[in-house]
């Protein structure tokens, strides 16, 4: 497993080779051992493999090309409706209509994401997150009828890989560890932390393609805009409102 | 990995011994390369083992007996600080003080530390979550020192195992798998799905130690109650308001 982990990389071009029925099922099976709060499993996997409804995730998701090609789509819900009814049918009143309910139940749906995804790659498959299903979670809850009590909270594309990446780089330890307590960071700190990323021929090129000073501008200019992030949370903030999770405020 | 990852238990008892320096890094690298939305990495790790700072986290995480037994504390955050002092200091303005820049960075850092977790199971070592983590955020920032732009999502206790426990139940996967949609739960869903999950010795003997006529009721009236529940999300979204990710209201 280690070396899996160790492995990760983000494929984005597959071949359209299906994935076998029984090696998908222990996956999801991987992915149900996760740690859960109170052993409750406030989560759920929606499996899409129809062409047709990955064509409407595929809008959703920015019209990755990736989503097309991959024959396997698991949409990751952050999940009391189940729960709920369970509570409504056995003479107990569920209190769940709250902000931490849903985030509880997000937790348990992202610890059952990595596990699938690690259970994946283990088995020669590739997977890659899609970080869109919060922006347009509104319309993955038409598109894939998630009731009330159910917020999309991640989605993976999943198939055999039709490419080879190299391992992404990442910031040195130092960067995200701190020991005892939170040490800030200096103005040398970062300096000495970014050090590589921004050394990389690979960052040189994009501030050559995208005529910027910095790799950071990149990022607040181009990739993950203020306009774009407020729009974003003010969306998803009325959804998980909408799906019931806000009924405390 | 499988077999790690379908061996998982929490471990709810420890021995002193002290993990080694190596392996411990090793498991922290582990959690590095776990994906990460844009490669930012917007989380962080504190590892915790001095004793009288895990001796104020025990007093967060509802004085459970793990935590000062277990020779190492980590905390999963959520972490906007470091990209955006690294914008700063690069002429980028970030846009990253909003609900979908929070949730995005606790994406990271839940998968992160599902990474961490699985890492050190498949070194012998034990984990257990701590569902408290979000409770008492706020107590959390206090004693780890976390800055504005930080804040704590998940929680870890990690250890050499005293105790071997058996597999917890699980509900079967149709109950928390759906293919193509999400096909809602009727009353003969629920009573099948939790089935196996109600008849367990395991849930007699709560139902008699706890005098509940009904499963669903323990966890409605005993474990997760509603006025605990709302009180808890309150705080937890005026500390992601605190730590400015609330500014696009």
């Amino acid at each position: 497993m280690t070396d899996t982990i160790l492995n990760h990389k983000s494929i984005r071009k597959y071949r359209s080779d299906s994935i076998d029925e029984k090696i998908l099922e222990e996956i999801l099976i991987a992915g149900t051992r996760a740690s859960t709060t109170g052993n409750m499993q406030v989560y759920s996997m929606v499996v899409t493999k129809d062409e047709s409804i990955r064509k409407q995730l595929w809008e959703c998701h920015f019209k990755q090309e990736m989503v097309l090609e991959a024959p396997v789509h698991i949409t990751f819900c952050a999940d009391f409706n189940r729960f709920n009814k369970w509570c409504r049918q056995r003479k107990a009143v569920p209190g769940y209509d709250n902000y931490l309910s849903f985030f509880t139940a997000a937790i348990d749906a992202l610890l059952v994401s990595q596990n699938v995804c690690l259970a994946a790659e283990e088995r020669a498959l590739g997977i890659c997150y899609l970080g869109t299903a919060t922006y347009n979670a509104r319309k993955i809850i038409d598109i894939l009828q998630l009731p009330s009590g159910v917020v999309p909270v991640a989605a993976i594309v999943m198939g055999y890989p039709e490419e080879d990446q190299p391992l992404t780089d990442r910031l040195p330890l130092e960067g995200v560890v701190h020991y005892e307590k939170y040490k800030d960071y200096s103005p040398v700190d970062i300096d000495r932390i970014y050090a590589d990323k921004e050394a990389l021929q690979q960052t040189l090129d994009l501030l050559e393609v995208n005529k910027k000073e910095t790799l950071a501008q990149i990022f607040t200019d181009n990739r993950y805009k203020k306009q774009d992030n407020v729009h974003f949370s003010r969306e998803f903030l009325d959804v998980i409102r909408e799906q019931g999770f806000m009924n405390d405020e």
